[in-house]
């Protein structure tokens, strides 16, 4: 921590600061500059609150060397996290995934119609919502435990791995033994209950950033879950919400992807269709992310898009997902993280 | 729902929007305007999804005239809701409250002494954290249980209220016991299985606003709660996170408060503490949210902030509240919406 | 204008409305729905005050149908508009441009040299401030009408038009007479004054969007342009600013590229250089921008990044610079618009 | 300065990041810690440019203690600044002042009518704008010179002082000879080189912060007049624009005018009126600046709002304005600044 001082701080405040710093059992530093002075506070292992420092005069602002959190950051595990969900399928590697399906798991049929055609295109990490948070408490919920058999059964017969959102502790506990890897949303981001739980839990977690978190906010979340003991999470940047950006609801932060992959060492994915909210501009955000540099895509797909129940204006249906799939074959070739569907 | 059509819509596009409309089983009344053209759909209760209209061509925007959600509307509901803890202790009324204590409860005697000094000034609901959402998974996480039969007994001794925060399904059915008003905080109030819990339980809520919650996001969270059957929910403003708006963690919305007010008809109270951060500043923006008109405060005390174990820094201490309570005694006489404490 | 009234408002409050709407000579239209009547105001060309209906009751909301602005609009001016710098340099066609250059001219050599290398890669704008807005008053302001003329001779050795930026009416003045494209910067965006003069020249101008501009800020300054008689503006995006969505000032808005290109039919190009102020991300962010979809670039490249007098650690150098063009030269083919310089 | 290194930065790197400071003429002072190492600049006076470092490898992060600026800072300057206009008419001291008047000066006899009136009331600031930035082309621009005038002679004949916005040279030229404050709005804000010809005149500034200016950004606005030799400047917090913070178009940034005053010397005031839009708001919020404190309001007025031909709807007539100054006067008893007219 550096303390550093007003100008015009006097000796007596000085020695004030010290004797506090001392009192907590850590040395003091001074450094006289040309205009002003700073003190170093040294011994100290980890974080230090400011608070206690409130009390003394002469301080004109105080700055943290260490960091607050452990696990998150790159500095204290500089490889690539890796995240495995089994048969090759993994987030992180010098690959890059694409996970795809509709917003809501809707009936047998749509989502077994839905993982088909996405089998068939080489996908092999197939989404679908059975517990819905959705903004009005009188629109579809979702199929719930029903939806999640539907999901399942639909993996199961093509051989894909399933992501499906919990919101809370019972969804999250039928999720643990049926997912292969739990979604946590954007509103939840910051539930940190149902956070430690996912830490708790031997499986991957895919935590959708918050609207308006920012980057600190996201750390912050990602480390409730490491610090339980669950080392496979995933990040997933969907867009921040910002004052008349755009008519859309959200902004995507390209910038934040590198920044994101500069401080952490865990994979970052990029949901264009929540961020778009407008399927003509879904395969064109999902290219651009790809060229930009990320660890994967999430993408809402849907057998007939204009009669879901939920965020069809978003969902691409086949023939959208196809015409993507061909320029994104193109601009994998030139990628540093190739889509792994094109092996 | 009215649909505003380009200029230029052919009138083919337009009877294929009208069939459509029909087609839901309502009436399409057509309006010819000098530049161009709308359609209103009448007939439909509630709220029309936009999304089916987008295969239609010649649409330039659609307006929502019906609204989305149904019991947190002053519309619906015209005169003001009275939240009522019992024994004459009410939000909402013509009178405003005044909630005070800890950040948390850090052990039996500082809750005791907290709960017997408000007590003396008046001060009839305590509130004390025995669960805490924390901004580190490594900082004190509040007592828990324990905490909050401190707590009760603090309130019990000195014939107070308590509220104090649930974080999830346990801590909620424990205050759901314990508590006579239950706290939902900024980080939870998109947490929509928990509101939903909230709202099937007979206790007044108190719901904090999210860091970045726009008014429409607050107001469908009440709807979660309202929906389940329970009508007794307070909504807290405690500021919004702003982009470098100040050097603080937030900007208080009063505009925020008079919006509320005319679309709602549940109160709303003011937490300045969370809002600055910096406890010189409290008195003067509790003052402010007092002569701006809400129906109460939430202020943080301790016996002993510079040793608190959380939030310290933006904590009264007992001369502090004193003073500002002289303060408001004085503006109270002024007010439309005196304080209770001053009986 | 649609005019929703409150539920409940009663024949009377409907018949003040009526006669309002008739004393300003237009026609009233009652359509009565299930829940609610609106009322339609007819006869109206362009935008009406809404400020007008204050003081009659029953009032829910008023929606504006007309648009308050008339040239800036793509449904006022279907095909998009080309901005000719001459020679076979335009925006705004089939094609797009790159424009490139140091931040500032700080000597006659380097910015002979700059031109020189980029002429070589087929390079047709030059950039490069004269006069520069800083965020000290304290730091280097341009080398004013020197820079001007050292810039304008490197253009004309190497066959390029040059873009520099004006700050006021003797700037605006000299870029006049000089300059093939003048830009206004992001600051000014609103500097109403200076866009009305820009508006009576005859050379294209280059606006850059206000750090926090909203898309319908950027209309109005664009209007303020084009109302006064010059039809050659094209946008520059730039990034908005952000409360801490990344550590670097701004956040690109790639769904304002799309939205605008909707609404408008003017060009818009992408300058990633001051978005990211960070040289290592600016290929990343050029390359996303470019496959995203937009009419050009603006980068920064200087001989020397490290010895810069201006905005050092955003700017490309020429090695760097090359391989980005290896890049964009594979992403090009591909493109919807190729990039110009590669013919 | 201080340079924060990572963790595991090698001696050679340290080496060779001391060589550079040395090479700059300033002394490396190296710091230990128990995790990482900190490297001190000494010897600088003033801000180093950290750009100059990008090259070095091993540094974490820059911190800069010294500021970029020099003059706006309390610490340079630690007494109140007074912003005096003659006849005792100031800003910033034991007194605050209200500024009041219409938007726009509309014609003769409505300046004059309301200048006896709020002279009549103490008031002893007329505002009244002749040149106005509108946010269409299309709209009332003001009177020009003819404006002025007429707000001139109603001000001489009720003994005011008046402040007007000046937009551009030839408008800063005329405010030069005939106000007595000169307005600077909040779309120039960042307008340097009109802020550098208000630091060259003999006229005190009233500058009104930009919608979404950060302090930061303020304070190097005002660094640009002081810079130039003006002392005389006085700052107007107006709201700042908010993602969906309220359906308004501004939130006041109450916690905004406490964190100025602790950092800079000058005179800070409020506009209720263009923060709310909406006149019933503006006294409420009026009467919580003052509370909250700061050194004057500045209030539109108009002897008929509903016709006014700008910002009618957040204008208070004139039963309106004695109604809040009831109000305001009971309220600046209270007050550590009274209002001056109620002497």
């Amino acid at each position: 921590m550096l303390i550093i001082l007003k100008i015009g701080t006097t000796n007596k405040q000085i020695l004030k600061i010290i004797q506090g710093i001392e009192h907590l059992g850590f040395k003091a530093r001074i450094s006289k500059g040309s205009q002003r002075t700073a003190v170093l506070v040294h011994g100290n292992i980890g974080y230090l609150d400011a608070a206690y420092f409130n009390k003394f005069d002469g301080i004109s602002k105080i700055i943290h060397i260490s960091e607050r959190l452990k696990m998150v950051y790159r500095e204290n595990n500089p490889s690539d996290s890796i995240v495995n969900l089994g048969d090759g399928v993994k987030f992180g590697g010098k690959e890059s995934q694409i996970i795809a399906g509709p917003c809501s798991v809707e009936d047998k049929d749509m989502i077994m119609e839905t993982a088909g055609f996405l089998s068939s295109r080489g996908v092999k990490i197939l989404r679908g919502g059975a517990f819905k948070p959705r903004t009005s408490p009188y629109s579809f919920q979702g199929l719930q435990e029903k939806g999640l058999v539907y999901l399942a059964d639909a993996a199961a017969k093509h051989n894909m791995k399933i992501v499906s959102e919990a919101m809370d502790e019972y969804s999250l506990s039928l999720m643990a033994e049926t997912a292969d890897m739990i979604q946590i949303g954007a509103r939840n981001m910051q539930n940190y209950s149902l956070l430690k739980k996912c830490g708790q839990l031997d499986k991957p977690i895919l935590l959708k950033r918050g609207f308006n978190a920012t980057l600190d906010d996201v750390l912050v979340s990602l480390e409730y879950i490491l610090a339980e003991g669950n080392p496979n999470v995933v990040l997933c940047e969907r867009g921040i919400r910002m004052y008349g950006a755009s008519k859309q609801r959200s902004i995507l932060d390209f910038i934040g992807l590198s920044d994101f992959k500069s401080v952490s060492h865990l994979p970052i994915i990029v949901d264009p269709s929540h961020c778009t909210r407008d399927r003509s501009k879904v395969p064109n955000l999902a290219k651009s992310a790809m060229v930009y540099g990320c660890d994967g895509l999430m993408v809402e797909v849907h057998p007939n898009p204009d009669q879901a129940l939920s965020d069809g204006p978003q969902s691409l249906d086949f023939n959208q997902f196809d015409k993507m799939l061909i320029d994104l074959k193109k601009l994998s070739k030139m990628s540093e993280k190739p889509l792994k569907i094109f092996d």
